[in-house]
């Protein structure tokens, strides 16, 4: 197997992060290249690299000579949300596969900025977005095109996690820095990248309309203020509920909320005509597998009840091919996502692929954040998204059969 | 006692449901006259009442004389969702206590009439909102009051309940022909009654603006087409959305689902700035009381980890008031909501005092119906919520004390 050049550039903790899955994969890549405008970044990376027994890479603190190294074929960007867009651009434009990590646009033209470099080189630019390699995800993703869930009608997701200790532990974050200014979904993908695939976006479907609604703001301003910070200001709202409706006739609900005491929730929801799956009550629906019961009201009238069963009795009999080869592994970070992630976007390098998830799928998952924020600014006003495949969605197919394809079992089907 | 009298106007099987807990209420309650258009309903809600022992009613087949009838101080009105607020209207423009059934208004105006009437005279008209009654619901509004859940924040409420049956079991059911020519929420108030109690509407805030949106609409057409009665267009999605903004920054969603499989819920949240109740976790969390954790992550990054109560280990120490006096009787429909919503509605006219739930009541919540089908109708437009008030919100108090005051506790709190 061909070992697949890998430079990083940004070497904050999320790099860290992927560098504890990589040295698990080391057979089939190599870090060939590190980045960063801080030496002692590069010193802390450069001793977990030699610890893990990898070779010493290429080390740079200037990351357009990164880029132009040769020993690199593909670059990782964990930098920061505002700065990962215009390098992976700067990647696609001379032919280097670029891996983003999560977060949002903060405006619209970044994104056709990314989407016409990756045009004009023909590599892909995917966001490690290792949600959609989550076991649930992919057993829903699976289950919809067995076409358990019948027609799909509406979806719903969202990242709801208690991040206000950032107002206090990090006041200088970037992150918790674009929640005092900004007022929008900030994170939509963890939640909608999965729910997207599921939706076949820029496969046959794309977003169309979003309409956003943030609520009054007021955790991360009292965690500050609990902590010492005098007063804060936050911009973000606690809630942001954003409204999709899709090219087919899907709604999409979107939640954003990290600055309020909760359980963590990623609340996804899938919905068709013959029944749904819903994260927060650990319940799959299915019509002709679960109960169903007739029952007559004190009237004589005749209803119907329905019951949930448990998520855990599908897994046996729907885990997604991909989670079934792996889920003994668990290597890495994040319960094994992180390795299915990079494993993905790996290949996809080595066969001169399309990613799993490419540039449009990019453009319209990050497009939500600013989106989101204009929807907010103007009261909830519907907005349009654009269409960054010009067209191209109508006629795109899924993606070709590959070990790491999301959709390849809808091809299966079809054959 | 003095025995309020009682005039029912539509014998429909509403009426049958609504005498199945009257029947328990002779002491304080007697059904003085019945009304209907139809001869054998009214034969057949005499052989009921008279099954029950109560006393013969007086019988009108004009509700007009229903309502002038002297025997009668309150009129109930499970009629249809497109007469029942022309009736109440008459009612309170002579005097009359009404008690009309949950559903949704058609037009701003008919509402604007219904409060105009009911300020002429002084009377009120109470949505019988059994939901509002619902031990959850108390207890949710119980511990809102008594500040666990902080500053209210976000709320979320719905209907999603599988009537899909009503395409080929009742097709010409007054509902079922809603949801063949309207696309909106056309059943908002057992989700969003108790949220607009818990959130004060009317009492120092108020509904702002609204956004809805529908997704397609299969299901129906479906089930009718499944069971031969051929190609029925039904316009209804089969889910809608709304997003609505409070005065005091609070956001609400609304959900509406009535056409697809899937378990019963009304999916209600209520989330403030120290904890959140949510229905489909079946989970209740509250800063200082629920388990959060701090772990540190393989980075060496501390965060926190918070977990779910159930919401059963609550109701020895948070049943509201009413439910604890009630609790133990169950008595008539729907667990005993339907009891305890009667009953409050009775001392409201026998002691001539404002129903818990009033005219602004009626008219902010069913005004949710006709805004949302003009929503959906725009693409998910913003849309401004009338002030029914006319200004009166902002000074309004918590209701005055009383046997069934919702609100009384917050009373409490403040003396």
């Amino acid at each position: 197997m061909k070992k697949v050049g890998v430079g990083i550039i940004g070497l904050g903790p999320r790099a860290e992060t992927l560098l504890a899955s990589l040295k698990f994969m080391t057979e089939g890549i190599a870090v060939t290249a590190i980045c960063d405008f801080k030496e002692e970044r590069i010193a802390l990376l450069r001793k977990k690299i030699l610890e893990a027994k990898m070779d010493a890479p290429h080390e740079y603190r200037d990351y357009h000579r990164l880029i132009a190294d040769p020993a690199v074929d593909a670059v990782l960007i964990p930098t920061s949300w505002n700065s990962h867009l215009l390098i992976a651009q700067e990647c696609l434009a001379q032919g280097k596969y670029a891996g983003i990590e999560v977060g949002g646009a903060a405006s619209i033209d970044e994104l056709w900025q990314l989407v016409r470099a990756a045009e004009s080189t023909g590599v892909s630019c995917m966001m490690l977005e290792n949600c959609c390699y989550g076991r649930n995800e992919l057993m829903m993703l699976n289950m919809a095109r067995k076409g358990l869930f019948g027609e799909l009608i509406h979806c719903e997701c969202g990242y709801l996690h208690d991040l206000s200790d950032m107002a206090w532990r990090e006041p200088d974050k970037e992150r918790t820095i674009h929640n005092r200014f900004r007022n929008g979904d900030l994170y939509p993908t963890h939640g909608l990248g999965p729910i997207a695939k599921i939706l076949r976006i820029n496969r046959g479907n794309r977003f169309l309309t979003i309409s956003s609604t943030a609520s009054k703001a007021r955790g991360f301003a009292a965690a500050a203020k609990a902590h010492g910070m005098g007063d804060v200001t936050y911009n973000e709202g606690d809630i942001v509920l954003s409204v999709i409706r899709c090219a087919n006739g899907e709604t999409i609900l979107l939640r954003h909320g990290v600055s309020l005491p909760r359980p963590y929730s990623r609340c996804q929801l899938v919905q068709g005509t013959r029944g749904l799956w819903e994260e927060d009550a650990k319940g799959i629906f299915i019509e002709g597998i679960s109960k169903t019961e007739e029952r007559i009201d004190s009237a004589g009238n005749p209803y119907t009840v329905h019951t949930w069963d448990p998520v855990d009795s599908f897994y046996e009999k729907y885990d997604h091919p991909i989670w079934k080869k792996y889920r003994d592994k668990q290597i890495g970070e994040h319960g094994g996502m992180d390795y299915l992630t990079l494993s993905a976007f790996a290949e996809a390098v080595r066969e001169h692929k399309p990613t799993p998830i490419d540039v449009y799928d990019v453009a319209a998952w990050m497009s939500v954040t600013a989106l989101s924020e204009q929807s907010v600014a103007l009261g909830g006003q519907v907005l349009p998204f654009p269409d960054f495949t010009d067209g191209k969605w109508i006629a795109r197919k899924p993606e070709e059969p590959s070990a790491w394809a999301l959709d390849e079992i809808f091809e299966d089907l079809q054959r």
